[in-house]
């Protein structure tokens, strides 16, 4: 089955309070995409963050001790330190320009996912607003999935992606941050092989590599195009969670 | 505009010295696709390394001291140790179960990309195949895509993947080792944001990110759609290479 990726056209700067479902339906609709079982709606965490408010300017901000020692070894803004050290359960790796976290939510990102580009809000110097990630993805997810099905009467999901870096390789790619009616993880555990033989590779991050191909399509989420129409997923949908993604620590060899 | 993955049907299981190129063409023409300027071929590594005869028997590799030194530490099989650390520049963690290595291509992996599942040759014990990477994923893409091109007459790109697992993350998801025709790395340096800021972001790995799509359409090559057609690619091609997607070791924070 083919898997086709459909940017939506016409998504207008969002800001704070504004109907993230109603946005995307409104855009489907321009778009004559209609909405069928099994579809999903991808959306860069940054109009989430922005319709929930996650806007914050650093004059607002006090810097602790340790966003100050924070921003000495990073060579980075002591309040951005500080709104990192408020969204990490761990700093990973800190050089100049660079500080590695495991965000609050798990994954292990650069920043704690605080985003500077494109974002302004009212007031103060523009260039000092930041935006932090969705306090919960998933429910984040969760909440525009619950509107899309009732407006829609299908079967639905909504993945949102953010860019991220990887160990060993350049370049960023779309990652998931949380969903909601679509796996993250696809158990191969035990599927046979063409040969009869047990497959050794077990799991799919399924939700990783849709995000992934999202991205493609949005072209960053910084030049307008912030939301993707997915249809043809090839794995059945079912109740899921960005928590299955994250490696336990344990058995993390590359911390 | 839209992205379209379509998995080829009716790929044959590939032996050594098929001639790839005309496999695909055939599926192509039996799907009823056309090739078009801009379209591109992605590839399992597996048809790939198994048309270029990268079929090992295990009873005729000797393992070395240092094989069974890494076979007593990883409690894998002697003889399969003795391809890793042949096909690999460095060891760079070992569990029992678990060798991780840089590969002699650059990228990191696990067991350094030898698979067996799926994989059978002639004679012998058939559990003790395997298959190697190909030796050189950009060169095969190029042959390949050579011959597409000569073909049909179109410009076309060729992507060759395999599926890696990630530090932090659980779950493998489909990633570039090899490529012709276009980008890996799509550089976006100095593009002005919404507001005009510069982004801080530089570089996309479109490359990884469209393996990533394509792998999750052919439900992980075990299953027989080990090539996908592409259509509507976003970023412009030209000619490109894996060799732009490793880190460079001085810059890798998590070897």
């Amino acid at each position: 089955m083919t898997l086709t990726l459909t940017p939506l056209p016409g998504i207008p700067l969002i800001r704070p309070g504004d109907d993230l479902a109603d946005v995307l339906l409104a855009a489907l609709s321009a778009a004559r995409l209609t909405l069928e079982d099994g579809d999903i709606l991808v959306l860069a965490q940054k109009i989430v963050s922005k319709a929930e408010g996650r806007l914050v300017h650093l004059q607002t901000v006090s810097p602790s001790q340790a966003a100050l020692d924070l921003a000495t070894r990073s060579e980075k803004d002591p309040r951005l330190c500080e709104l990192i050290l408020r969204e990490s359960r761990q700093i990973l790796r800190v050089r100049p320009g660079t500080i590695i976290v495991e965000h609050r939510l798990g994954f292990v990102c650069a920043n704690a996912g605080i985003d500077h580009s494109n974002v302004r809000g009212e007031g103060g110097n523009p260039e000092d607003w930041v935006l932090l990630l969705p306090e919960d993805p998933d429910r984040s997810a969760a909440a525009i999935r619950a509107r899309l099905e009732a407006a829609s009467g299908k079967r639905l999901g909504v993945l949102i992606i953010d860019s991220h870096g990887r160990a060993w390789r350049l370049g960023i790619v779309g990652t998931c941050i949380g969903l909601s009616g679509i796996p993250a993880l696809v158990d191969k555990r035990g599927d046979p092989d063409l040969f009869g033989f047990r497959l050794r590779i077990t799991q799919i991050a399924a939700a990783d590599e849709l995000a992934a191909a999202a991205s493609l399509v949005m072209g960053q989420a910084d030049e307008g195009l912030p939301a993707v129409h997915v249809r043809g997923f090839p794995y059945p949908l079912r109740e899921g969670s960005f928590k299955e993604l994250p490696r336990p620590k344990e058995q993390d060899l590359f911390r």
